[in-house]
């Protein structure tokens, strides 16, 4: 097989260990942003995201070079940060023929004319009109910090579909013994739960913020009942919205979720721990820029996801404030300048 | 009202300080084990386990008083490690009488003849007679780390019952602002998962242990895997039981086993990162003697768990192999000599 990543940050980049590693072509293609990456790469020397060096067999491509990187791939994968989906299918759009499998591992939501969208819409909104019915997608979800599977540790995703012969094709391609794949047909389920855990998962952070600043070592018993809400508060949103719960219970949901939140070193944790300390959301962001870590999706998708809440709510799906409670307290933290305590002391009183 | 907490520990004292905030009049009694412990607190030192001044209008009874410490008590709270709940009930049966409330906040299961019982069950063999239908009993669970609650950090806990209005009772009893009380009628839901929770805490320990092991900074996306299987897992056992799955996605499930496998001091938790950096189960045992942390329950839980799970499958209700793959594998490791690494790497296979 011969695959395309686009994007070559941790994740992309990770993902061509196991494809080199199963005998395929693989074309690593970078985008404006990642020229440094690429620089460093090229040398042999490790990427600087993941700390690993990319197998001699990749191919590297850069920003300007899309469409030989495209040229006779049987899988592209969409591997840039969530905001620039949208951007990155417009300009895949035209290289693209019938017979190949789009992937996408980005993880968010998107607002648009509408009303807020998962990003396999997005993609689909941008193919051409005569390959819109014709290019499968498969969406990546589950527990895989990239460092860990370039490192070849054992990890699991989740690979899901509408069309479930192209997810087979897709683990196919890149199962290996410490890659292990699961195939799902609840695009919607996998997709609200990656996006969705990424805004979660800054409230979990919260408790280990706050807890410094009250002069306490732990407050793990918070920390557990947030996280606890948070996934109901997943599973209602992936309900109403047609997905399956189970989906929320499995890799993609809980799973990713237990190691976006858990795992020191992620971002929408930290960005969360910062807020809990009694930064605001812009000091916090510009703490995390200094560190030189970027994007902070949970931070973007929160607005993304209230706004969904209230769609929900005007439909008279849902009461926010009854049965989104923790989602609300987090809109108001990172965007109505409410302090992380206050918001805490309020949902608690909703117990 | 009148309560009596039978059980000096961590947990049973903590429930003092509510108790105490709410005016109730309350009586702390100590095992035979808990002779030191009630030495200090006695004195108007802190507690030696969590950290905290015992309130001045608590009453201690030693370990010969346990009649006048249940004389006149509306409610008698059974707080001893999970393998002393029969003999505690044994001890306190001629005491008791109609029209009061019995908890239960150990966490277990015990084999008896008819097979694998919960602790409700074990109270209610032990019952006089007479009673064993009058007395409701209350168990108690939910992600609730004594030394927290002691200190009135913000804490959720659920009671379930049979009978809901004895669990309501006891609610209205506990319930302060820091303390927030959910009510359940699930109580074979409950008590499994509390005490499996248990059990798949040391598999999420091992990742830690066995990441120190490999040089690996962090196993995270095994630890992520692990964790969803385990909830998988007991979310499997509690509906073959006749719990609600529900159960097990709430606090009292995931919301206990998060705080219980993640929370760096817990003693399961550390158990099993001894056994993944490669101690035997005797071995890390004894090391955790030495730091003065005794019983860890998830370990004398496990094998009980698996010969639960034996029982079913004799039953014809489920496959353990195929079903509870990770059961099986900590079963191997804690009473069969296996090694960590070899565990996972066959539970991965299964993937």
């Amino acid at each position: 097989m011969k695959v395309t990543i686009l994007g070559a940050g941790a994740m992309g980049s990770a993902l061509t260990i196991p494809l080199s590693d199963n005998g395929h072509t693989v074309n690593l293609w970078g985008t404006e942003y990642d020229a440094g990456i690429l620089r460093v790469i090229r040398k042999g020397d490790p990427h600087p995201r993941i700390g690993v060096k990319i197998p001699d067999r990749v191919h590297f491509f850069d920003a300007d070079q899309l469409r030989p990187a495209l040229n006779g791939s049987d899988i592209v994968v969409i591997a840039v940060s969530s905001n620039a989906v949208r951007a990155i299918t417009r300009r895949i759009a035209p290289y693209l023929k019938r017979n190949i499998i789009l992937m996408i591992v980005s993880k968010g939501l998107e607002e648009y004319s509408q009303g807020i969208i998962i990003l396999t819409d997005v993609i689909r909104n941008e193919l051409p009109k005569n390959l819109k019915d014709e290019i499968p997608i498969v969406a990546v979800g589950g527990p895989s910090i990239a460092s860990e599977l370039a490192k070849k540790l054992p990890t699991a995703a989740v690979y899901a579909s509408t069309e479930l012969e192209a997810a087979k094709i897709s683990r196919d391609t890149f199962v290996t013994p410490y890659y292990r794949i699961k195939i799902s047909s609840d695009v919607i389920g996998l997709e609200l739960s990656a996006a969705l855990k990424n805004v979660y998962a800054i409230a979990i952070g919260w408790c280990d913020g706050l807890a410094k600043e009250l002069g306490e070592k732990t407050l793990d018993n918070v920390k557990a009942l947030l996280f606890t809400q948070a996934l109901r508060e997943m599973a209602l949103i992936v309900k109403i919205m047609g997905g399956d719960i189970e989906t929320v219970y499995d890799l993609a949901g809980v799973g990713d979720f237990e190691v976006t939140s858990m795992s020191k070193e992620r971002r929408n944790r930290t960005f969360g721990e910062l807020l809990g300390s009694g930064l605001s959301p812009e000091r916090a962001l510009s703490e995390l820029k200094k560190t030189g870590r970027g994007v902070v999706e949970g931070y973007l998708t929160c607005d993304k996801a209230y706004k969904l809440a209230k769609e929900l709510e005007n439909r008279g799906e849902i009461n926010l404030s009854e049965q989104l409670p923790l989602l609300k307290e987090m809109y108001l933290v990172l965007f109505n300048g409410k302090r992380v305590k206050d918001a805490i002391s309020d949902f608690l009183r909703k117990i």
